[in-house]
């Protein structure tokens, strides 16, 4: 019995190691060469899986991949969230409320070294018109999300609701691909501003903040 | 000889308007599946081209295609923008050299009418790791762009190096991938903020005016 017991255990491991294994290759791999340029067989080769359906066998269609890399993300960013949303209970200081929005993703990617893949893998995503939905789907579930829009609400100026529709998704925009483009410069040693995450979630707090409190001119 | 030169003309003709025929598919085809998911045979069928390798005879690589679509669309709106900056000569109003940067892509835009294709796939080039320098080199060699960034240059605040070049990227990117969105929602039918893409734009010059002028806190 402990025999088998011992058994089913390294079979577990083992099968967890190979998931790992499929998920980083593939997000690296998705972010370095676009989410179409890779096929599940590149995948199961340069993750060293000797049988080429290997990526098939453990995640389903090339959705199903790219769903279980969004969560395995998903999770610590919203543990991050949830510990600065409550550090910002019953402010009304709209840049707290921004810096909840922005600074989970930035300190999960911190929290990876360098370099990372999420944020390239993420912006694509996000632009893929087969794929976008995904992303919108698994943030929807985000309980601390829901937090920090309410947050906001108490905080903003009151705006025409298109316009709060309009930059609300403009936030989300600048977060994303600015996230992107950072990585896409640290991992391939070209300049980009701000030294570290930190500051370039300083750098987008400031910014975002200001497109919340832009006056509304309706100008033509 | 006059036999031959009306041959020549109604050739050229023709490869004219399979070049066009073939460019206006391409980019509704990438636009709707992703630059990656269509190949050159499904565009040279769905362009109407009995010859398979229409689009490789007239164009070369899938980056060359790229490109031509790209060069397409980049000339009218260089146009557009240069009638824009002439009468800003001299402006210090920040909002004015905001419009000249965004209002020629969305005044584009409109002019195509309804349904376009170009936002979608500007926003997938721009995010692809392989394409983004073609947009990049494409515009480097809009004059009116220059004339733009010396504009904003005399109205804003004195900024950090990195900070201004940070907000630089933010504009850009807002502009491309908003102007997706948008594109994206008219397309299908959703619901999408503001009613044409002119009050689109002025959303974008309010936000990103917002955006370049709010105050650098360097707050962690």
């Amino acid at each position: 019995m402990i025999g088998t017991a011992t058994g089913r255990t390294t079979r577990a491991e083992r099968v967890s190691a190979t998931r790992d294994a499929i998920l980083t290759t593939a997000e690296r791999l998705f972010a370095e060469h676009g989410l179409f340029a890779v096929s599940n067989r590149q995948i199961s080769e340069a993750a060293g899986q000797g049988n080429n359906t290997a990526v098939g066998y453990h995640f389903g269609t090339k959705a199903d991949l790219v769903r279980a890399i969004v969560r395995r993300h998903a999770e610590p960013i919203e543990r991050l969230r949830q510990e600065m949303v409550a550090r910002c209970a019953g402010s009304t200081d709209i840049r707290d409320w921004v810096g909840c929005l922005i600074r989970p993703f930035t300190e999960h990617l911190a929290a990876l070294g360098n370099p990372t893949w999420y944020a390239r893998f993420g912006a694509q995503v996000m632009t893929d018109p087969g794929f976008r939905r995904i992303m919108t789907e698994e943030s929807l579930g985000s309980p601390s999300l829901h937090e920090v829009v309410a947050g906001l609400d108490r905080c903003l100026p009151d705006l025409p609701s298109e316009v709060r529709a309009e930059r609300g998704d403009m936030a989300r925009q600048l977060m994303v691909h600015m996230c992107a483009e950072r990585e896409r410069a640290l991992a391939e040693g070209t300049p980009t501003p701000r030294a570290t995450w930190r500051d370039a979630s300083s750098g987008l707090v400031d910014a975002i903040t200001g497109l919340w409190l832009a006056p509304v001119t309706g100008a033509n």
